[in-house]
């Protein structure tokens, strides 16, 4: 945003109170549906969520994590250890770049991330529940458009390439089960 | 939903993948910006919201609270204790209705809460600047309203309405404040 866009700051102040609203009920709703789903496997959401990425990307720096993920760097790193402890994941450097670590899944940790994705039992999801209606008046689940507007906006084209990334990925991957 | 909507399982994990990323990426932006706000005043994000609902709807229940500001009953009740220790707010049962607990703010909290309203630099808020594009695009900040769809399927009309009196509330002061 080079040029100047004005606004007031009532409007602007309100804007963000809805927002601020809205984003936690959305999140909370998803996060309690995440967590149920992979506390049985003795994980957290973000431990998962390393689980996913690393996956989905093919091995990934801890600052891919941190910055795709939306966890501290310490977060990142912290939780990874414990999924090394656990045996789902190796670190290491790669000759180019000695600077970052990259973690990758082991046999394990592919396995168990495989075990996770078929207790998916997407139909009870609220997030799901909740778009039915929208689903029925568009013909599809909605786009949110503004919404990943506004996250590509803060976020940079770089995370909205790796979320490019890992949904091309998913959709690979329903390709390939069907076969 | 009574009526039965079609969709593919393959959509629907989609669908929730793009969800929880986007809306974890959405609120951990909203959050960071929220904590940074109200830790100067020795506050979370939760005994603020706690502070504002009581606020806006002029005395509030625990159960009120709870709902509205999406957290457990106990984590509401908890962070209020703290808030009543400091004296920022204060408990009362009603006559007609001995079963719940309510909190209303002493002059202290609400003075606390005007406080940090007028530090409220929103103009520095990620939110608020990345929708700026949309803001010029649209001649006024986005709506969200498949986001409002979905909330209010899933948290039901009772949290809308409760939504839609502290907007019009946050409005109202506006007003009073230009007068």
């Amino acid at each position: 945003m080079e040029e100047k866009v004005e606004y007031s700051i009532q409007e602007a102040i309100l804007y963000s109170h809805k927002m601020a609203q809205m984003s936690k009920a959305l999140w909370k709703a998803i996060e309690k549906d995440w967590q149920d789903w992979v506390k049985p496997y003795g994980l957290n959401i973000n431990e998962h969520h390393i689980l996913l990425i690393a996956y989905h990307l093919k091995g990934s720096s801890i600052s891919e994590i941190s910055k795709f993920g939306v966890m501290h760097v310490s977060t990142a790193f912290n939780f990874s250890k414990n999924l090394e402890d656990r045996g789902l994941l190796t670190f290491s450097k790669k000759e180019n770049d000695k600077r970052n670590t990259y973690v990758e899944l082991t046999d394990k940790g592919v396995n168990l991330l495989l075990e996770i994705m078929e207790t998916h039992d997407v139909e009870s999801r609220q997030i799901v529940k909740g778009s039915l209606s929208l689903k029925k008046l568009y013909g599809k689940f909605p786009e949110f458009l503004e919404m990943v507007a506004v996250i590509r906006d803060i976020y940079g084209d770089e995370y909205m390439d790796i979320f490019n990334r890992t949904i091309q990925n998913v959709k690979q991957e329903m390709v390939e089960e069907e076969k």
